[in-house]
């Protein structure tokens, strides 16, 4: 039997990528592409040039075209995973109501699915990554935003409209500060890279001393997560506290994710995860204060497997959803 | 065909309740007996003792005694529910590591099923009360705990070790007091009628005027809960200041959980559910600002069809786990 091989597409606010990956979730090849962001058929168009690209690299190898099961689809949300249409993406302003999903599959006669980009990176996990083999899987991805995604049985749980596992705005100080989202106290507000630079910007502007402003060349506004991972790798104590306080508050969080849902194992990806990298086994050792669980350190808390190529491995899972 | 009957039993700290529930989740029969916690094997008996009173009651009628599929415990926790082995519940000091289900099972040669209070008063709802029809339940007793259950298609959701499903631990303040439980600022240690009335105690203690006190016979140390609701019937000002709190508080929380699950029902049950009653509607008003969900005010939020009885209807709907 020739090999499966999927498409998994990445559609974001500045780039959509594309690759083709095979049925053990490698990816074979990827290309990237600008996104036009003026409407959504300037947008479907920029999807449709990275897939077509996949599609003409899968050429070199004859058999693989003809044993494309499908086109996956990671988009910024709000959308409807069961009928792929994209609803209002904050990021994608020109999309409204937009049919992707019947777009892409009348464009290249395959079968396609949407789903957002936490949903698909912890399915990829789970079939592919850091969570195959478990059967309840919690993936969290730590970036700008925190998305997740709730896998159970090689399947994602959508809930009831398929809207679940929107685990980034789990509140866990309901007098904190207000999320974009209108809520107060969520882990996004609380522990995202976005969150990390505003943390570090207020300390700096009420005077606490830093190396972080110097990479920001003397701008307080211009603080980013990234130069706070790169200032506590410099040793920057400021910089320590503000990723200890963000692996504090990831710690409360996953406490209660592990009370609600006692997943098989909790995969942890993103940029904001690898700055954190030295605090995870802090977390695992905290964890046992902010959970009820007996055996909650039993879980195993781990690093995802795709790091920026999730959204491609993301939607390239997807196509094993095709029909569920 | 006979019908089937399940005998559901309800174990708690101070009494024992067991019931015939035939396969409408209708109880015909209930019997009450006081728990004698000395040892294992003497509550051991307690429980006996229901089910033979239960049992001789079916013979009543004749055909249902041989069409008794199970019978099912709802217990204490820590429990394991895959084993039906009681770990250590703090409410029975005498039981530790006791295999209940198979001692059950011994005495009366039929199937035996142990679950926790929330998982199992979840299922009974799922199966024949306010979650018929509904794929995704999630359920909550406010009592003097909260405990917690998540139903998917029809079967409890345990988790990896059958430890799911503690949401009554979930933080939503991780400044908040501290529960037993050992977390900071969990729903129980803010919303639970225990929490209610040191709620209440604490503002009276602080010189906070209300007719709490003389419910209490001027004792602040004796308010409970049900006093805090009947001076808020009575029209006491602090008693509506701390509900309203409450209902603030589970706002939050539900909002967590709608985010993380989407359920497509929300039932709400036990004593401080019925006190907070007149707040159901803010709660539902307000949830939109603690839920990223668009959809999350078209989630049913309701009240738990069995009320004193949810153990026993409980018990028998884990006769149909029998073999899951």
């Amino acid at each position: 039997m020739a090999e499966q091989y999927f498409i998994g597409v990445d559609v974001g606010g500045t780039k959509v990528a594309a690759g083709l990956v095979n049925s053990a979730g490698e990816i074979t090849h990827q290309f990237r592409v600008p996104m036009v962001a003026t409407d959504a058929y300037a947008g479907l168009a920029a999807v449709t040039s990275a897939v077509d690209s996949v599609r003409a690299a899968s050429n070199l190898y004859p058999e693989s075209k003809d044993s494309i099961a499908g086109i996956g689809i990671c988009a910024p949300g709000p959308l409807d995973p069961l009928t792929g249409v994209v609803i209002n993406p904050p990021n994608l302003p020109g999309w409204r109501n937009f049919p992707l999903a019947s777009e892409v599959s009348k464009a290249y006669q395959l079968p396609v699915r949407v789903d957002n980009d936490g949903n698909a990176a912890t399915l990829a996990e789970a079939l592919w990554g850091a969570g195959r083999g478990f059967r309840n899987v919690f993936g969290a991805t730590l970036g700008t935003g925190i998305g997740t995604g709730i896998v159970f049985d090689r399947h994602i749980y959508h809930g009831r409209t398929g809207a679940a596992a929107e685990g980034g705005h789990v509140t866990i100080d309901y007098h904190g500060p207000r999320c974009k989202c209108g809520k107060m106290g969520c882990i996004e507000i609380l522990a995202s890279g976005t969150a990390i630079a505003r943390r570090a910007s207020e300390q700096i502007a009420a005077g606490r001393r830093s190396s972080i402003l110097e990479q920001a060349q003397g701008h307080v506004d211009g603080i980013t997560g990234e130069m706070v991972g790169r200032a506590y790798l410099a040793g920057d104590a400021l910089a320590k506290e503000l990723l200890q306080q963000t692996a504090m508050f990831l710690t409360v969080w996953l406490g209660s994710i592990v009370d609600l849902l006692e997943p098989d194992v909790m995969i942890i990806g993103g940029g904001v995860a690898s700055m954190l990298q030295p605090f995870f086994p802090e977390i695992r050792d905290q964890l046992p204060s902010w959970s009820v669980n007996p055996h909650c350190r039993d879980i195993p808390i781990v690093t995802a497997h795709y790091g920026a190529e999730a959204g491609i491995a993301g939607g390239a899972a997807l196509c094993l959803e095709l029909g569920a």
